[in-house]
C-alpha cells in the first residue's frame, strides 16, 4: 500500500495547497503507526506511541487522553479506525485553539 | 485574538513536531475564514470559499459536499463550529486515504 494518493501531482498539474499538504501529513502519520493493522487501524499501544512521539504538546489539550486510550480495549489487539484517530486529534485541536 | 497558541515555543524550548505544525495549519485555516464568527464559527458561504480555495483536490473525496453545505442553513447566517469543520475534513481525509 502506497502513501495517501493525494500527494501525486494532479493531472491539472496543480500542487496541493498548504492545508491539503498538512492534512496529508496527519493522514500519513496514522498510516506510519498503524503497522499491525496494515495502515487501516491502530492498536491502543500504537496510538500511545504516536501521541508520545508526535503530539507531545497538542496532547496536553486532551483531558484524560490516557484514560481514553485505556478504554479502547486490549492494548495490542483493539482496533482504532482512522475516523476515531481523527476525532481524537480534533478534540486536541479544539482544546488548543485560542482561549477566549 | 491571536493565532492558535500552540505555535509558541514551549517553555521546555521544544519545537512543535511536523504533525503538530500540520494540525496548526488546519486550525489557523479555520480561523482565517471564520471572519463573521470572529474565529469561532464559519458561515456556509465562508466554508464554501475555504473549500474552493484551500481544498480543491481533497474536497473531491467528500461526496455531495455542496449538498452538505446547503443543508447547513442560511448561507450567511448559519454557524459551523470548529468541530463540524474538523469532521468534514476528516471525511475528506478518510476518502482520500489509499483505496484498498
Amino acid at each position: 500500500m502506497g502513501q495517501c494518493h493525494c500527494h501525486k501531482k494532479r493531472k491539472d498539474s496543480q500542487e496541493l495547497t498548504d492545508v491539503e499538504r498538512a492534512i496529508e501529513i496527519v493522514i500519513n502519520n496514522f498510516q506510519r503507526y498503524a503497522v499491525k493493522g496494515r495502515k487501516e487501524c491502530l492498536t491502543p499501544n500504537e496510538l500511545r506511541e504516536l501521541v508520545v512521539q508526535q503530539l507531545p504538546h497538542l496532547s496536553q489539550h486532551v483531558c484524560s487522553l490516557d484514560e481514553k486510550i485505556e478504554c479502547l480495549g486490549d492494548p495490542d489487539e483493539a482496533k482504532l479506525e482512522f475516523g476515531e484517530y481523527w476525532a481524537i486529534i480534533g478534540e486536541a485541536a479544539k482544546g488548543c485553539r485560542v482561549k477566549k
